[in-house]
């Protein structure tokens, strides 16, 4: 008979957010008249601009016509699209990145699931913790790990972690790490690394010789001005850093799907036989064989997002969100409750209040408020006793889902 | 230093499409007048029906107002869309599968790759030869193969013949073998199975406790009603099959990116440890963490390939290309070249005039007729000699090309 990945076995029961949406269900099954305002699952609420929903309308009718109808694109993506975010997301930054390190794909989430494809079975990776789930369960999958123990943590993985005194910003591992994930701003924290923070890890990298998978997802709500957008920022990042990244919060693509991923040409791997292989050929070879390209609807979108209008709109509802971070951040604050995040970043990461787990919490807060976050604990050990909430969405249902909070928390 | 996955460097130079994108490069670029035209890579030509651009643009104006604005979808794929497919695809025609047993994708290419996630290691894997190279490679990558012979075969796998002696259809395996990859009407040679046929597979793999991988992607251009176009068709095959499918052939979708994978809820794989376990929690947690969901517009514009406008459109462009491969079966075999397929499928398989090689006849039929085809050889050992012309173009082009092979060939 056929046999299975066994690997799979090893995973711990749903990943996270299908499980908050069982939850979720099974209450609004049992209240159908509640109002339950979500601010969980970090889920972008605002329509698409003009400026995208114009270029995407204009593609759909170049497919209609013979003369401009395009069928199979680049699986890297179009130059026109590649060419977009060199400029302006990199070379306008001073980040030294060219067009054809980029590799357009259909989500980030892929991206960082895929890229363990191209590498060996015997690297030591590390992780923080609290961690955006897809990072480790795709290590579990991949067979990287052993099986997870009673707090959910898998063997052979080496977990950094972030807690309320490094202000959730992990620290350099004590040992030699090959593969390194680092998602700044962070999901779930809302924290941001500092240049000399990203420094440090790019002379780390340096000198193990490893590899950093840096998670710029989030960079879109960086406000403050010293802060690195990109990790090819730092100087020799080249040399160490793959970089994902995505138009999902930064232009409200969540349900249109585009991100991409950077592999510069200066990367290098190792082969068993002890030999130096260029990572961005056997990423090209992944991704031209086992990807087939994104919609060329969707990548006039994203190249929209480059334009003036576009850059415009998309900064408008950045900002929109921000301000609902702010609104969640001071809300909580004055309810004693201490807060990270939300500065430069869509999420505000809080210390539960009182000693309640974090599923109690979000139990709590979905059935007396009626309010949708995210248990910490979701995202790793280090994630106990802490809760994730979400500045995507209306303005009033942010407040209203405060005014909530505020009242249940204080009861 | 951070190791890479040595099961690429197993991988023979390029992979086929890309190979003939640069050699075609290479000689528009040395011969910037020719008017080359193109019948190699299988991509489709004809533009977007208007039922299906309507449906997008509808899409497109609903992600631009908040109330019916959608971010992250269900991974699997929208309700609309998967009792759309169950209904028109499978019920019917008589094929017990159900919406929830659809897993939309951006991609057959991808699924066919992905899919080997949820197997282990040891399986015995067969393959027909000829044979669409995404299936080969994906397996080199994944660890499941020995390097590559001189003829570019590799260790491990179980080739299972295509001769014009049994009409490019093979024969069972004489051994037991795990997973088998099926595509029926077949790329690249044009030919399908019959009824018969798929029984006897489905009944070896039930002897044997195989799992069939059934690639479907070319199904819309059955014209004999006696031919399968899903191996659900056939009694028992749920308990055996995973059945890939695409909208790229069906409605010009190779731009646009939809495709989806049937996982029979029945369909059981086994642990090392002895105990039988659903393939389809197996990829429904796979589908889940390394995957996010197709565009919203795009699986609405899947949506109206079965509304009845859809349903006409579509027909007429199918029908369009297959008068096209008519044409081509009619013409070459006027030439005394012996032919296959093009009936019941888009490609029309034939042997190379005279002795020469598959990329002889390439070079050859690029530089004197200055039209593009797809060397046999690219797809197996049992391909040299052989040559894939695809109907996907327009007529003029079709005809066009037509003529110049005529005069190249008896020249």
């Amino acid at each position: 008979m056929a046999t299975i990945n066994d690997n799979y076995l090893k995973l711990k029961a749903g990943y996270l957010f299908p499980e908050i949406g069982r939850r979720v269900k099974a209450f609004t099954e049992a209240n159908p008249s509640a109002n339950v305002i979500r601010l969980g699952i970090g889920d972008v609420t605002e329509p698409l601009p003009t400026a995208i929903r114009d270029a995407m309308h204009k593609a759909v009718d170049e497919m209609g016509v013979r003369e401009t109808f395009r069928g199979y694109g680049p699986e890297q993506g179009y130059d026109f699209l590649r060419e977009a975010i060199a400029k302006n997301d990199f070379q306008a930054r001073g980040a030294d990145v060219s067009a054809d390190e980029i590799f357009v794909s259909d989500g980030s989430k892929c991206d960082c699931g895929n890229i363990l494809d191209i590498f060996g079975p015997n690297n030591t990776i590390a992780v923080t913790d609290p961690v955006y789930p897809v990072y480790v369960d795709t290590n579990v999958m991949a067979g990287h790990t052993g099986p997870a123990n009673e707090s959910g943590e898998y063997g052979n993985l080496v977990y950094l972690r972030g807690t309320a005194a490094n202000n959730f910003v992990p620290e350099l591992p004590t040992q030699k790490v090959d593969l390194i994930y680092l998602c700044y701003p962070n999901n779930p924290t809302g924290t941001v690394a500092t240049k000399e923070t990203l420094a440090k890890w790019v002379n780390y990298a340096k000198e193990n010789g490893s590899i950093i998978f840096f998670d710029a997802a989030y960079e879109a709500y960086i406000t403050d001005p010293s802060i690195p957008h990109s990790i090819y920022e730092i100087p020799g990042a080249r040399d160490v850093a793959i970089e994902f990244r995505s138009f999902s919060k930064l232009a409200g693509f969540t349900g249109v799907r585009c991100a991409f991923t950077v592999v510069p040409k200066t990367l290098k791997g190792r082969s068993q036989g002890g030999e130096e292989v260029d990572l961005f050929r056997l990423w090209t070879r992944r991704h031209t064989t086992k990807f087939n390209g994104v919609s060329y609807i969707t990548q006039r979108g994203a190249e929209a997002v480059y334009s003036p209008e576009g850059k415009k709109q998309v900064k408008t509802i950045v900002d929109f969100y921000l301000a609902n971070a702010k609104l969640i951040r001071e809300s909580l604050s004055s309810l004693g409750i201490k807060v990270f995040g939300g500065v430069n970043a869509p999420y505000v990461w809080i210390k539960t209040p009182g000693n309640t787990t974090s599923w109690q919490f979000f139990d709590d807060l979905l059935s007396k408020a009626n309010v949708v976050g995210t248990p910490g604990s979701g995202f790793g050990a280090a994630g106990e006793g802490y809760f994730r909430i979400s500045a995507f969405n209306s303005r009033a249902n942010v407040e209203e889902a405060l005014r909530r909070i505020r009242k249940t928390v204080q009861a």
